[in-house]
């Protein structure tokens, strides 16, 4: 395999590699997500990558293939794998490519990402994750995938990170959401309390509980954290099941302390040993 | 019973009717809620409803008891009576008495109405829902209350439609809520959506519908509106109950459609008349 540079170019991050033999030779990370690149801009955006790491090849995943990005790659159907993602790379330069997204429909109900089918695809092929598994990407726009036989045959995302900065910021209750999210009673209380089906009465017991002193207002942003992963969670996990996360600390902490609570089991995974070992078999399937 | 003003004044509205003989004999409605009456301004904001409907006692309840209003008149607690109510009256002036509020609290589970009690204990005085009933008002802060043997036992609150609002003023899905809300086939598909139990997944799913074409934007807001209402009812409504409505016609229709949707039956009832029904019946107990 010819040396090359791997891109996960987000919406408001950007990390670089200079793969050399297979593996990594040096790396880049900075703000430079697609937000922050004017239309028109990315064939400079990409030469700014180059300048530091080298002139090769590019290969990129991530929002950069969106119709705000650079190109849009569109998406592969589910069942999917990196043999079909390598197939549908989206030339943009001489050198430089674009991974497709995944896309699942079926009926008016649908899903896709981008960026995330190559850490997801990845950690399979690195043997982060079993061939057969449930996995999971925590984050404004949580992603819960099904591995099977290797191939992603089906996944769903919940708005469980949005949800929560947006009550912390607009909504009435969001005044007492000032306290620090940590795995404690009260996160693990949002977590119980998510079983009884009633969400949208339960985000506004946090106003009650104020009102009536029945919480200490430093807890109300772990409760409302832990009704909303634990909804996550109830509505993706069942009993006995392995979870992989694929999650920074923080929030693999959270996850992790709900999915257990749940009766399962969660193992965190390196999503950045993920990305790498996703894209450099696509860059061996391509080459 | 004395001749007397009652006045139904909230957050963002004001409503009073003289009342003689039991009967009324005038009203007002205009846009003077609490947040539109200046710290101290009450005594002048209430001399101007006399002003209109005459110099008479005065009766209030609503969010003009809250700490943000003319006084705070507290919260009976559950289970709540109007004979509980007329006996917690809050005196702010010589002749001006504001209704307490009803909470309820278990552990740190809590919750608290304001206004609402009046309407709920009110229409069961009237004869307009049973002395044992399931009664909802729906709205930005939904709430659903139980009464039995004419006492209001237990309620809870649902944030279905400050959500509703957080998410189309705020959330990526925002973006494409911006048709009309109405009970139709997408209102009923995001009904049946919602028993899948998996809220924050439904709620992306709008934005994957649209990026793949597979539901036109024009019905994301009706789909929106059905999830949420849907999500409401189950969590309160059984198969085969029977749920008194006191809501304005456009959120009784589509509370009406989710509730049978599930196999319950809805029954609409006159919010104006049961405040009257509740304020009269305090007037009378205070006399």
């Amino acid at each position: 395999m010819s040396d090359f540079i791997a891109v996960d170019w987000g919406t408001t991050n950007r990390r670089a590699w200079r793969v050399e033999d297979g593996r990594v030779a040096d790396m880049m990370h900075d703000g430079h997500g697609i937000l922050a690149v004017p239309a028109g801009g990315f064939v400079e955006a990409a030469a700014a990558v180059r300048a530091r790491l080298g002139s090769l090849p590019m290969l990129m995943a991530g929002m950069v293939g969106s119709n705000r990005g650079w190109a849009d790659a569109g998406y592969v159907p589910c069942p999917a794998t990196l043999d079909a993602l390598a197939a549908g790379l989206r030339q943009v330069a001489d050198d430089a490519w674009i991974v497709p997204g995944v896309s699942t429909a079926e009926g008016s109900r649908g899903d896709v990402m981008r960026g995330e089918e190559v850490q997801l695809l990845g950690a399979v092929a690195a043997g982060l994750a079993p061939a057969d598994a449930l996995m999971c990407q925590p984050g404004t726009h949580c992603k819960w995938a099904r591995i099977e036989r290797g191939a992603l045959v089906s996944f769903a995302t919940a708005m469980t990170g949005e949800l929560f900065a947006l009550l912390r910021d607009h909504a009435l209750i969001g005044a007492t959401m000032k306290g620090t999210v940590i795995d404690g009673p009260a996160f693990r209380e949002g977590v119980a309390r998510s079983g009884e089906g009633d969400l949208t009465a339960a985000l506004f017991g946090v106003r009650a509980a104020s009102v009536l002193g029945l919480r200490d207002d430093a807890d109300a942003a772990a409760y409302v954290s832990g009704l909303l992963i634990g909804s996550d969670c109830r509505a993706q996990v069942r009993v006995g099941e392995t979870v992989h996360l694929l999650a920074d600390p923080a929030l693999g902490a959270l996850y992790t302390a709900a999915i257990e609570a749940l009766g399962a089991r969660a193992i965190l995974v390196d999503s950045h040993a993920a990305f790498l070992a996703g894209i450099i078999r696509i860059r061996e399937l391509q080459a």
